[in-house]
């Protein structure tokens, strides 16, 4: 076989066989395939798309690239949660420790922030000590132990799937559902979980803008699933402005803290308990998904899903004292209050903007090597539908760098826009999607 | 500027500017843009195009990667021919010493056989001890000396081309009309042309099989020609059959030595003609292209073509003797005959099949680094419309490898299609295009 003639066929639009992909997959771990024939192939799979075989084939390969964790010796069934990403996205921080205080094990494999969006693992790295780079043996002890862990994917985990999306990170072929599909699937089944619930965003701020995209993502990833024996649903929410008031790795911790104690921050908290609700009932601790977010409710009122986190820190190397006084955290240098220069009602806080502020500040990478600042975010003071004076702050941003300082608090204050009309706020759950299709949703929180 | 940004942005189809197209290709050269990046970049000007000014910026980058020779001290019109590459394509070794007989000055840079379609290096290279690999220098003293040179590209002809160019091969990125457009012009422009004449050539055995593909990019290759200041012009010739009757290196050389000699292999003759035509009446030494015509008919039978051919192999290294008794070329070990299973007239004799056959035997490369054997190759005994028997010889393969043997002559026998009803040959040329557009084309020769 030769890599070429392969790239030509699926340029030409042809369907690949599994002998094909698993030739370009394997020989790119191995180093036959060459990262410059690989991106190629990449680039053609993001024109030429793949059909539902290929995509199966694509994840199940990776898979197989590696070892495939079995976490069947421990009693339940384990669920995971995945996103795909967002600004403020902070609910697996939340939602881990309050489904696993439920009863049903969490093995979680995240990932870190990339280009506007940001990650579980940074976050989680933000308290200090915390280790995400556990060993396979070490990650099935804590879970065992405590029914929750939380990683980052290892060599181990699908190491074909990890040396092609540090390749597509660079050569601009990440938005490509079916490779999007296989990423996440290879990861979410070689770490050994039964049932997936997944937060599949929309709007401004998700990597699929449009409503359409993420639905027909969402219904890839879970005819996927649904092939390899993982019960999969999903939830199309809205991304259009950040999750929460938090953005910002160690912000975005304290905001977790908060809400696992009890406070209750309507967007975010919404989000959290119906996903941790579906986790609690696919993993049979209730009946319904109703059901599921009373037990999610209870675990976060009763102080178990804040006692499970303190456990999740320790059992990960974390230092406790930061959570119990999250006020000893270093600060940044220097930090800016943006405000307001007009009245009326917030209609927009454009979320891909706020990211990109975030950046700017030291929070997020745009490359993969990029140091990040944990202390460093933005904390807004108003979300859509507050109503907001001249001069009121909308938001303080923090920073070590005085330079982005400037430059960031113009380009945020702009993400923000003043309607002098009272405008309508779209829901921030659109759906629910399961193998049977894609169902209107009612808040039910 | 950021390589994924501008690979982001080509894919999504916007237009790219100078400065973009620049960093790309001056930094891929440099090593500050990596290879895989310059693949997915490639890929994705394969399915987004480039528009007319990108593919003319293309070639100026790529030129100024690089040295421009400067020929303006040799006297004439510098005129150069370009082909798109087909089977059996040894026009270049005829047509350039005869239009050199004719006093136009013909530098000629070209390429290696690639695919199934043969290269001009390979073929001189056949003469024992023939250098392609002349420096710049050199290369301008043998111009100067005798009004001929044939050499490869260098590593200061167009350096970026050089790079790109291999990574196409390699990468499913070579069949897109703005990069063989951009890769064409950059290295004639380089070599220090004044004119250029073009045989796009169309059908099976080509790069650019329909008729309009080829049309396009002749349209392409002559809008960059004039935005140069090099006049150009086109031929659209048929490459269903492959020309004349010699495929492989050194047959190909023995059948150009005929030719030279004053053979008339009527295919064959009539593009060399008519291109060379073309090439003696851009270079100011016929009024008319039926006149340059004229004038190669008359070197080819003064004999001053065939006393050009032997000063260009004497300049540049090549054995003599061989030319002046080419039986003393040794043979390959194996021949086999190819018979006709039917009878009747041959109505197609499928070039690409021709040509893979041709690589089979050894005669050919898949792979840029593959070793070719020069003795290798194909003789046609019978051609498109000539009549044929059951048992009658349709041609003689010649290989080192008994292995390949077999399975090459069934493969070649089938290339040969013979109907039992008199059939219609497709035209020779099919037209002639110039900047003003497309002009049918009634045989002159």
């Amino acid at each position: 076989m030769n890599p070429t003639e392969i790239i030509r066929k699926k340029r030409n639009g042809s369907k690949l066989n599994r002998a094909e992909i698993e030739y370009l997959v394997n020989g790119y771990l191995k180093g036959n395939v060459s990262d410059y024939q690989m991106s190629a192939f990449l680039m053609a799979v993001y024109f030429q798309k793949m059909d539902f075989e290929e995509t199966t084939m694509l994840p199940d390969i990776m898979i197989h690239s590696g070892t495939v964790v079995d976490l069947s010796t421990i009693p339940g069934i384990k669920v995971d949660k995945h996103s795909t990403g967002g600004v403020g996205d902070k609910v697996s921080l939340i939602l881990a420790p309050m489904v696993a205080a439920c009863g049903v094990p969490v093995p979680m494999i995240s990932g870190r922030g990339l280009g506007h969006t940001g990650g579980t693992l940074d976050k989680l790295e933000s308290i200090p000590g915390f280790r995400t780079d556990l060993s396979l043996v070490e990650y099935k002890k804590v879970i065992e132990k405590i029914g929750l862990v939380m990683i980052g994917q290892t060599n181990e985990i699908a190491p074909a799937d990890k040396k092609m999306y540090a390749l597509r990170d660079v050569t601009g072929t990440v938005e490509c559902i079916p490779l999007i599909a296989g990423s996440i699937m290879s990861k979410k089944i070689a770490e050994g979980i039964d049932a997936l619930v997944l937060d599949v965003k929309t709007g401004r701020g998700a990597f699929m803008q449009s409503e359409s995209d993420a639905i027909e993502l969402a219904r890839m990833l879970i005819e996927v699933g649904k092939n390899f024996g993982k019960k999969t649903i999903g939830f199309l929410t809205d991304m259009s402005q950040p999750l929460g008031y938090a953005v910002g790795n160690w912000l975005e911790v304290v905001e977790s803290i908060e809400c696992l104690q009890g406070k209750n921050i309507p967007d975010l908290m919404e989000v959290t308990l119906v996903l941790g609700g579906a986790m609690v009932w696919m993993g049979g601790k209730a009946k319904s998904l109703e059901a599921g977010i009373f037990e999610c409710r209870s675990a976060l009122k009763s102080g178990k899903a804040w006692e499970k986190f303190l456990e999740l820190v320790k059992a990960q190397g974390g230092d406790m004292s930061y959570l119990q006084n999250p006020r000893k955290y270093p600060r940044c240098k220097y930090s800016k209050e943006i405000k307001s220069t007009s009245s009326g009602d917030i209609d927009n806080i454009d979320a891909l903007e706020v990211g990109f502020v975030n950046i700017m500040l030291g929070a997020g990478r745009m490359k993969v090597d990029d140091i990040i600042d944990p202390k460093a975010g933005i904390s807004l003071c108003k979300k859509v539908g507050d109503s907001v004076s001249i001069g009121e702050v909308l938001a303080v941003i923090y920073a070590d760098r005085q330079a982005s300082l400037e430059i960031a608090s113009h380009r945020l204050e702009r993400a923000f826009s003043v309607a002098t009309e009272p405008s309508v706020s779209s829901p921030l759950i659109h759906a629910m999607i399961d193998d049977q299709g894609v169902h209107s949703w009612h808040p039910c929180v």
